[in-house]
């Protein structure tokens, strides 16, 4: 297993492969906003494209902080062993939303 | 020039190599981040990479209507053209921040 990490991860993750396959959409989605800014297509079009990307980015997100609140957290709350999880967890939401 | 809107892109837009630069940068960081997750990585330390991700997208957004404020509001203003610019930024704003 890892060594990233105090806990480890033997538990199931339900949304990891379409996390994956949700990030490979929006590096496609931002290498064709690239594409658009560069080839110097109007500001606002860029703009609609970019709140999209960060839109699909939120989506992401709140499917992963899910997995982990079903999978990880509770685990780690049967283990007795939840301390650490609830910090990391803390200070990834204090860097989301503020 | 583009014809994908009535306003031509005849003056300079002073970012927009850096706005290409950093949309580069936020594509490679993605990619990292969904190696992250396809490895099983931790989801505080991934959640904690997607919010870097977003702001570092924030960040470009920001610049971008930085650019389109000095560069193409200021030119329609002056050729008294500002209707339809206006009206695209509002929506692009509308979607951007909600």
């Amino acid at each position: 297993m890892s060594d990233h990490s105090d806990h480890t991860h033997d538990h199931p993750h339900k949304h990891r492969k379409d996390i994956v396959n949700r990030l490979s959409r929006i590096e496609g989605h931002l290498r064709a906003v690239k594409e658009m800014t560069s080839e110097g297509r109007d500001c606002s079009e860029v703009l609609l494209q970019i709140a999209a990307v960060r839109k699909a980015l939120d989506n992401a997100a709140k499917l992963l902080l899910k997995d982990h609140l079903e999978g990880c957290v509770v685990d780690a709350v049967k283990h007795g062993d939840e301390e650490k999880i609830l910090a990391d967890l803390n200070k990834a939401l204090d860097h989301y939303i503020k």
